[in-house]
């Protein structure tokens, strides 16, 4: 290890995490959905820091920030996003972004690198008006009707007005320069517990795994509480229910170790105290990273579904309304970024899946890709309580900065 | 049977239901809520009415309408409700309205007759903005603060601001003159299959069931969807699904043969694709007319919350939050009905218990009450395809004028 290299300053870092964790603050986390005003002032924050490391960049047209170097060399880019969940962490998206713009302070500024660190914030990764919809538009995945039809999934509210409230209304979209980056690094909390029960720092993200969601409505018959006995009931809700359970009773014997599967929401028509369930519609997911494994699945799904109908008087109807490839990350990434964390943090790293979707598997379709892991205190995320040790930041961007030296250097 | 007498004009209440039915019409129901400006236009609709009945009344400060005779006699009160459910059905309600309105005109304009019908719409039968405003308001039981804090089920709205809005604001109460009624009479759809499947023309009601509502919470752990494995998961929608079915599984062996039991919603949140829920909360009602059952049925309720909890890593609270006593139907009015069925529509009656709620165990706490069904097709009711033949219709009004003269004459 060379002593005399610049390396990461973790109080720097620190300092950057805790200034955007202000930024909507909500008890030990943040409420700053896509286009909230604190959202756009942290995309604003971020342009103001860009040229600390050499860079400059604007908010384009879809909320994305893009901060872009003139030094010399190999380009890669690192990023992330800002916005989150409702109610959710402070370092879901952050981090990656924050990591980003402290490899671009340590690396463009450094004469001896041939090379630089762009740094990207992807807009709405948290999904608030569609799928990746900042990292997608980059990659030219998005068009304008796209844009026009998409709306706020808590309130409604049309993508256009949000963007003209955030006063990014008839700004360009910046597509990508192919060509541009050797490749595409992300950091992330891992957002579960395998580094944590593994005692180990670093997660070397191989793969990311693919979404499977599905609209299940059962129809029933509307009737009231009170004068339908219960040999005449046909209720939609109670086949519902009877769908989660056989799911989870069912499912552990076709699924891999890892598959994962979640019903986040259902819905009781008209969902009146005195009136029997009509219809229930269930938003149901799949997520796993072999594609046998979730075709599978499916057909047991489809079969416990229709049999349950069957049972219940009911008529089913089960849609999949979105269909996730997994995504797989470059062999040479996964190197750089073990050897990186053997070079600065003692080499406690481990391969693994991305349980989660991240913008990593949109730029991976363009270009080589990697991710890295930091752990999560107890696993959670998606939550205001969601944390990692300030020792676990500090070590992750020590490794990220060493990464993204290795990758320009190679 | 004297065939002199008068008696129910069919035609004319056919003709009656029909204009209602214009009112808000919604497929073949209608879509009627309360203080929407369809139900308003119902209500002024009765009011201009009641003066071919004899009557006098308008609108008061609750969106009841009383009319009120000035005939020597003894008064016996009729009435039900013109509101509806949400895109639910046109009988539901109006039906004892009219029946009460042309028992009025029958009678009150009869000079052989000592005694007259008034008439009466009880507002918010439906809960929409609570329990019985309308007739509980009548009987001296809603506080001005009870109309404060109301607020629409469905949308929220302040009762206060959709009284203003109906042009209702300031008006007094109309509140029950004591001794004035020799008692209430109602008819209503039976909303059930009992009559069609016995190929009977009236049920004579005995008692009106209690109505008990539980809200339910389930609370686990909200975390991500992909990166949180099931052996992790403390999911509060699974529990929500299994104590539905541990309900419907162990119920029955505990439940008398009317008892009846429903979960209206099923409520997961935050509700998002991609997130366990960490909380779930059940809407859940019992009815019966034997409180011994009920708590029977309440302690398998709270064993079973607390058993399947335990079981999923969760924490549940069980809150009743409606305690429906069961109300009695007075023995003299159901003879009355029984011998005014057999006199002009041929004896077909049956006595039975109400499995719905009605205005009658309102007004029975302060006078006498009974109330008479006529059969509703397929049982179906709360849906805009609730209906009843013209023929039944018909009878029903002549059972229903004929008890009033049985009444007021006896």
């Amino acid at each position: 290890m060379n002593d005399l290299r610049s390396k990461a300053d973790g109080a720097r870092v620190l300092a950057d995490l805790n200034a955007l964790r202000a930024l909507g603050a909500y008890k030990t986390g943040v409420h700053r959905p896509t286009f909230s005003e604190p959202h756009v002032h942290s995309l604003q924050w971020l342009v103001g820091k860009l040229p600390e490391a050499g860079l400059a960049g604007e908010i384009d047209g879809i909320g994305n920030v893009l901060g872009m170097s003139t030094k010399a060399g190999l380009r890669l880019l690192a990023g992330s996003h800002l916005e989150s969940q409702n109610f959710a962490g402070w370092l879901d998206g952050p981090l990656g972004v924050i990591y980003a713009l402290e490899a671009a302070r340590v690396i463009n500024l450094d004469p001896g690198i041939k090379g630089a660190v762009e740094v990207a914030s992807w807009c709405d990764e948290e999904g608030h008006f569609g799928h990746f919809l900042g990292s997608r538009s980059y990659v030219g995945d998005v068009t304008e009707q796209d844009i026009d039809t998409a709306r706020d999934r808590t309130n409604g509210r049309a993508m256009r007005e949000a963007l003209q409230a955030a006063g990014l209304a008839g700004r360009p979209r910046k597509i990508v320069e192919r060509g541009r980056h050797i490749g595409y690094l992300e950091a992330h909390i891992e957002q579960g517990r395998t580094l944590e029960g593994s005692r180990l720092g670093i997660g070397v993200v191989t793969s990311i795994i693919g979404i499977w969601q599905y609209e299940i409505t059962f129809t029933g018959e509307q009737n009231h509480a009170g004068t339908t006995r219960m040999r005449d009931r046909r209720d939609a809700g109670l086949a519902a229910a009877r769908l989660c359970i056989a799911i989870d009773d069912r499912f552990p014997r076709a699924a891999g170790p890892r598959t994962v599967w979640t019903t986040g929401r259902i819905t009781l028509d008209p969902g009146a105290p005195s009136i029997i369930p009509g219809r229930a519609e269930m938003l149901f997911q799949v997520r796993d990273d072999d594609i046998a494994i979730v075709e599978r699945l499916e057909t047991l799904l489809r079969e416990t579904a229709t049999e349950i109908a069957a049972a219940s008087g009911c008529s089913v109807e089960v849609d999949r309304i979105r269909t996730g490839r997994p995504a797989m990350m470059d062999e040479k990434f996964q190197r750089a970024i073990e050897e990186a964390t053997s070079d600065v943090a003692g080499g406690k790293s481990v391969r693994m899946p991305s349980g989660a979707g991240h913008d990593a598997q949109v730029l991976a379709a363009i270009m080589p890709a990697g991710m890295l892991f930091v752990p999560s205190i107890d696993g959670i995320s998606h939550h205001w309580n969601e944390n990692t040790d300030d020792a676990d930041i500090v070590a992750g961007a020590e490794v990220f900065v060493e990464t993204c030296r290795r990758l320009l250097s190679s």
